[in-house]
């Protein structure tokens, strides 16, 4: 069974196609490009088990591909650099598709090369990660890091369509899964206190790869995203809940030297810290701890020390005309952002980050 | 007197202040920063003459200033790195303003790393060059060379403000006013047959940099670049006839080398070539090649070959599905963009390039 979910854009707008078996044939994804050849962008680790799954997706249409090397140590310029080089060798024009294949980061660095070339090409996410499929393959975020910070450079660039074939979760490493989970859990205490609460009792069928269970918790973090996202596309208000967590998360990513945490392990730690900075119910604080816990993810930062993570937040996109602005929780399942918090509070969970 | 006139484009839209005396503090800039801090982006050339002016326009504010070095060959994706990383350093947020300060290089490499900051932060034209005022300012374009081809990387972004003090056009190296007029003399062929036979009449007075008539000629250049880009923000369509003359110039700029002709050298003889293949009278044809004579401007392209022309013409974003399109006069004051022209006027056309 396929679902289909739209990301409402006006003219930007784009369907989100989720289900199983839509890779090696199962979707015809030649019928969505808009030239005839496409240039497919993937990683060491993906594309020997997914490349010709996609090609055969591509049926008659000119394909070349180009694999970057894994993780998030190479999310850069250099990366970008590489595929512009690609597309220009293969002589791409304004009709060419930029197809990325792969996790998050893949997502990330093909989108803003998409962006970038001839100043914008059509872009299509092929999520295989559960932290992409729910999360960075939707809005159009597009980016690098920058040696002093995390996206510091990128764009705004709407993909055309998000190919979520569920199966590719069955190869994805415990760990990976994990991370995914974080930005799941996220989804239902920002927006959906009942989603919030069908995670905490399906938690150990997600952690067994129920495929059932899955498709249900990627399409309502799709729904959820999805929604937040086309009532404020470019982040100037509304958009900015998606954080919640997100600038501790940064901040302990930033400090670690970004890829020994992986992201959604940096968030859940991260959304532990605002929950406890949030004027909610300690009961609540500790739903948030638990559901985290039991999805294996730590939920203390690392020993980074409380000042060199206060310094590195104050590095986050978030700090307008330097005042630094947090996503808390109003209740479980209602994020606003604000600057109206307790320093000292702050000060106490950064502690945390002493060891 | 000061003249504004408007690019409209929804949330998107923005003045065009025209005028003399606008620079030393003849214009309040400072109203128009969302934040408290900018960077300004020229080169070693015009920071020396105009930085301190424009800092006067800019009173209260936080400012910063880079300096790239002049040329279009340095038009490259490391300039806009040096400029991210200016950026980083002093702690640019998400309100920072990038103002970019001198001619259609700067223009281009300082738009394009603000569209990247932080997926986007405001910018500022400030032109100094004749080219810059009554072209590359207006409309959003930014970029910059692959080593492969002209623009092959960048952004739409749209300015805030584009701030014209035609004052700094009396420090221009003559040859530098001239290539400006290339363009200023497209406006007309393109768009304003009335405007071309005003140029035909005011051309010396124009080249001795007669204030009132120079007023006039921008105010012309940007009220119908404004309009095009206003129909057609990101070249669906109507907006490539801006392109007129291009197609051939950027052949040339490429087989020549970046740097060694200036792009308004380029394009003029580029339009001679278009308009040679155009479906117009002999005497049409004429009147173009001279008036652009007179304004001292090439009028046959340099002797790099016909075939490495039209090799180079291949590489040209207009080239969609393979299939090379032109942009041609239907009459002299009417562009069209057409793939429909005779293969054998082309390589008439180019043999001008065998020497």
């Amino acid at each position: 069974m396929t679902t289909t979910i739209n990301v409402e854009l006006g003219e930007r707008a784009y369907p989100i196609v989720l289900g199983q078996g839509l890779l090696g044939g199962g979707f015809d994804l030649a019928a969505t490009l808009r030239g005839g050849d496409c240039l497919i962008v993937s990683n060491d680790v993906v594309a020997p088990l997914y490349l010709d799954a996609l090609g055969a997706c591509l049926g008659g249409k000119d394909i070349s591909s180009i694999e970057l090397v894994d993780g998030e140590a190479h999310k850069n310029m250099a990366a970008v650099e590489s595929i512009l080089d690609k597309l220009v060798a293969s002589g791409a024009n304004r009709d060419t598709t930029v197809l990325a294949l792969g996790g998050g980061v893949v997502g990330d660095i093909a989108g803003f090369a998409a962006a970038c070339y001839m100043r914008g090409v059509d872009f299509i996410q092929v999520p295989t990660t559960l932290l992409a499929q729910v999360d960075s393959s939707v809005g159009g975020k597009t980016g690098v890091n920058h040696p002093k910070g995390k996206n510091l450079v990128g764009a705004f660039h709407q993909p055309r369509l998000v190919l979520i074939d569920t199966d590719t979760l069955q190869t994805l490493p415990e760990r990976e899964l994990k991370a995914g989970l974080a930005e799941v859990i996220k989804h239902g205490a920002i927006a959906d206190a009942e989603f919030f609460a069908w995670l905490e009792e399906n938690i150990d069928a997600l952690l067994a790869r129920d495929a059932h269970c899955l498709v249900h918790a990627i399409q309502r973090s799709c729904e959820i995203k999805a929604a937040v996202v086309a009532e404020d596309e470019r982040e100037g208000g509304r958009r900015a809940i998606l954080n919640f967590g997100h600038t501790f998360g940064h901040a302990i990513e930033h400090c670690r030297g970004y890829g020994e945490w992986l992201h959604g392990e940096a968030v859940a730690a991260g959304m532990v810290m605002a929950a406890r900075m949030s004027r909610i119910a300690t009961a609540d604080q500790d739903r948030m701890q638990d559901l985290l816990r039991r999805a294996g993810l730590p939920v203390t930062p690392p020993p980074v020390g409380a000042e060199r993570m206060r310094a590195a937040m104050g590095m986050d996109k978030k700090v307008i005309a330097k005042q630094l602005r947090l996503v808390l929780l109003e209740r479980l399942g209602h994020a606003v952002t604000t600057s109206d918090y307790d320093e000292s509070r702050l000060a106490d969970v950064l502690q945390a980050a002493d060891g």
